[in-house]
C-alpha cells in the first residue's frame, strides 16, 4: 500500500467549500490505491480570532492555557474534514496531536516533537484509509497540551512522514519554491528541485515558504518533500538530498527577510558576564537569535544580533531587566532593517560569490551593516527601503 | 482545606464580562480559604454554532468526529477562565475532560462516566487553588474523545464531587427549584430543600433545571447539591437525602415537559418479535423511552410510548426500518402532546392524589391520553394547548 503524508495550511482550509474540495481530491487518491495521513492547520483566521478573544481577557495569558485554547482550532478542522470524508465514502479518522501520539518537550507555545509512535498509525490504517491529524500540537510528559510554534503544522507533517518513513507533500498558497519572491522580482523562476540545505537557508533567511525545523527533520530522515499549490495542476518543487540533484548552481535563490529586528548592545567594559546573562535570558524566553557579530575594542564591548520581530515584546523585557543588572549598558532596537541572502548548494565550490554580491550592492548605493556567511549562503543586513531593489539587482547579477 | 465543586452553565459564561465576574467571585472564595473544582460549559451559543457549521458539511456526521468537534467549546472556556484567574492572582489550572481523567463508556455522543481518579486532583491542588475542568466530555478506552450528552456538564460536576467526596454547587440562570415553572404559573414558590427523589422526578419529567443522571449520581454518593443563580445573592435550593428533610408534602412540584414526542405503534397480530425488534433498535440508537403503555386485544397489538423530541430523526429511521420487517405495522408520531407531572416525596403516604389530579383535569375540560405513576409522581399526556392551564389548575388544587 502506497502511503504519503499530505499537509494543508490554514488558507487551504479557510472555508467549508475548500474543505470539501480537498476531501474530493483525497478520495481520488484513495481510489487510486493510496493510504494517507493528512495534516491540517486551523481554518483561515481562527488562530487570530482566538488571540483577539484572549486580548479581551488578559495582556499576559499563561502559556499553558494559551496552548490549550489555540489547539482547538486544528481540532475543529480535523473534525470537519474527517466528517466530509466519511460522508463521501472514504474511511477516515480524525486525531488530535495527543491522539496521534505526538509527544513534545519544551515551552508550551514553542515545543519540539520528542517522539511519535508509528505503530499507532499502522493500527489505525487497518480500518481507515485517511488519518486526519491536527497539526501544530502535541502533549508533554505532564499531559499538558502544547503547540509547536511558528510553522508548527509543517513540522507535524514532516515528523509524521519521518516516523512512518513515507514521503511528505506540503500544500500551500504558493506554486512551489522560487529563486526569489515573485512579488518582489518578476523575473523569479520556479525551481523544480532544491536541496534540503538550500531550502533550510531559504526558510531560515525568511523566504517564508517552509520553516527551517521541518526541512531539518526531512533532511535528517531523508524524507523527500513536495511543495505545491493546493488543488493546482501545475508542478511544484521537490526538496531532496543534494547528492540527487544534478545541477549545482552557485546561487539558486535570493531571499528577503522583512520580519526581523536588529539589536545592538554596548557596554563600556568588556564584561563577559553581560553576554552570559543576555544569552541566558534569550534562551529562557525562547527568543531565537539569528545573525551575531561581536567586537571588543577600546570603547568596550559591542554586539549586534538579529531576532524575529514577533519577539519584540520579549526582547524589550529582557533588555530592561538586563539594564537593572548592568547599569552602564546601552542598547538600540532597530526595526527598519531587513536581511537579504543569497543561497546556493554550489556556493562552496565557487569563489567570488561574496565579492560579486558586495560589488552589486555598492554599485547600486545600497549600504550594508552586518554580514554573515554559511557554507551555502551569504546574508547582509540592509535598510528596509532598499530591500526590493537589492532582490532585483542580485537576481540579475547572478542570473537567477 | 474546604473544597467544593462549582459548575457554571453556558449562559453563565456567554461573554468575557461574565467570565471575569465569575473569576472575581472564585477569587473571593479562595481568599476565604477554599480550594475549588470549577466545571464550565461551552460559551453561550458555541455548541449551536458548531452544529450549524456541521450542517454545511454533512447531514449525517460521524459521531466520533462530532464529539471531537463539540468538545472544543468547553476546551476554549476552561482556557479563558483559567487565564483570567491567573491574571488576577489566583493559581488556576485548566483541564479538558481527558486531562481530568474522566473515562467514559458508551456511544460517542451519549457516553456515561465510567470512572474518575481523585488522586489526580489531589496532586493538582498542591500547586493550584482552582482547577477549571471542561464539562460534558471525557475519553473512552480507545482514546477517543466523547461527550456525555444532554446536561452533560452537570453530570461532570456531580461526578467530580462524588469522586472527591465534596459538595457540589450548580449555578445557572434560575433562582433554584420552584414548585412549578414561574413563567407558566405566577404563584410558583421557590423550594428551600428538595429530596434527590423529588428532583429526579422533576428532571426526568422535564422541569429542565437539572438532568436526572446527575441527581442520580448525587443520590448514590450522598453528595448534597446546591442549585442557584450565577452571581446572585438570593438563596437557591439544596437537594439532599429525603431523611434530612423535615416536611414531606404530598405534592411538592408540578412539571411540564414540552420536549417530547408521543408514538403509537399498532399491528393486527400480537407479535412479540415486533416489540423485541423495536426496543433493540431504540437501545442501539440510544433513544431513551419514557412512558410506555401496551395493550393486546382483539384488534391486535397496540403500544404507546414517549421519547425526547430531539430524537425525532432517530425514531423516524427506526420506525421506517421496522416497517420493512413488519409489513402490517402502522405507526403515528404525535408532536402536539405534552406531559404534565405531579411530584412529591410524601405522595406514597397520601391517598387520593391521583383522583384529585384526574378530577381537576376533567373539571377543567383537559383530556388526558396516557398516564403513568411512580412512587413519588403521577404523569399524564395532554394536548400541548392545555399545558399552561393544567399547570395553573393543578398548582392551585394542591396549594403549591
Amino acid at each position: 500500500m502506497r502511503r504519503s503524508v499530505l499537509k494543508f495550511g490554514g488558507s487551504s482550509v479557510s472555508d467549508f467549500h475548500k474543505i470539501k474540495n480537498i476531501a474530493e481530491m483525497l478520495k481520488r487518491r484513495v481510489a487510486d490505491g493510496q493510504q494517507l495521513i493528512v495534516v491540517v492547520s486551523a481554518m483561515g483566521k481562527t488562530t487570530d480570532e482566538l488571540m483577539a478573544n484572549v486580548n479581551h481577557l488578559t495582556t499576559a495569558p499563561k502559556e499553558q492555557e494559551l496552548a490549550l485554547l489555540l489547539t482547538t482550532g486544528e481540532q475543529q478542522t480535523v473534525s470537519y474534514l474527517s466528517m466530509v470524508l466519511n460522508d463521501i465514502g472514504v474511511k477516515a479518522k480524525a486525531m488530535t496531536g495527543y491522539q496521534a501520539g505526538i509527544k513534545t518537550v519544551g515551552h508550551h507555545l514553542k515545543s519540539r516533537i520528542a517522539n511519535i509512535k508509528p505503530e499507532l498509525f499502522e493500527r489505525s490504517f487497518q480500518t481507515n484509509d485517511v488519518l486526519v491529524v491536527a497539526g501544530f500540537q502535541g502533549i508533554n510528559d505532564d499531559d499538558e497540551i502544547t503547540t509547536l510554534g511558528r510553522g508548527g503544522s509543517d513540522t507535524t507533517a514532516v515528523a509524521l512522514a519521518a516516523s512512518n518513513q513515507i514521503p511528505c507533500e506540503i500544500y500551500t498558497d504558493v506554486e512551489g519554491v522560487y529563486s526569489t519572491d515573485p512579488r518582489i522580482y518578476k523575473g523569479a523562476k520556479r525551481l523544480e528541485y532544491v536541496s534540503f540545505e538550500e531550502m533550510m537557508e531559504m526558510s531560515a533567511l525568511g523566504a517564508g515558504v517552509l520553516e527551517t525545523r521541518s526541512v531539518e527533520i526531512a533532511k535528517n530522515y531523508n524524507i523527500p518533500i513536495y511543495l505545491g499549490r493546493t488543488l493546482s495542476n501545475k508542478k511544484g518543487t521537490w526538496i531532496m538530498t543534494r547528492s540527487e540533484l544534478l545541477e549545482k548552481k552557485a546561487v539558486t535563490g535570493v531571499a528577503l527577510d522583512k520580519n526581523m529586528l536588529h539589536i545592538t548592545v554596548s557596554h563600556p567594559l568588556p564584561d563577559n558576564h553581560l553576554l552570559t546573562a543576555l544569552f541566558n535570558k534569550l534562551d529562557k524566553g525562547s527568543v531565537n537569535v539569528d545573525m551575531i557579530s561581536q567586537i571588543i575594542n577600546i570603547e568596550g564591548l559591542q554586539m549586534s544580533f538579529t531576532i524575529k520581530d514577533s519577539d519584540l515584546g520579549q526582547i524589550n523585557g529582557i533588555l530592561d531587566s538586563l539594564c537593572q543588572e548592568f547599569k552602564a549598558l546601552d542598547y538600540k532596537i532597530n526595526e527598519e532593517y531587513v536581511k537579504i541572502s543569497l543561497i546556493g548548494s554550489g556556493m562552496r565550490d565557487i569563489s567570488g560569490v561574496a565579492s560579486k554580491a558586495f560589488i552589486t550592492l555598492i554599485e547600486n548605493d545600497i549600504p550594508f551593516y552586518q554580514t554573515t556567511t554559511s557554507e551555502i549562503s551569504i546574508s547582509c543586513v540592509i535598510d528596509a527601503e532598499h530591500g526590493d531593489e537589492a532582490v532585483a539587482r542580485l537576481s540579475e547579477a547572478f542570473n537567477i
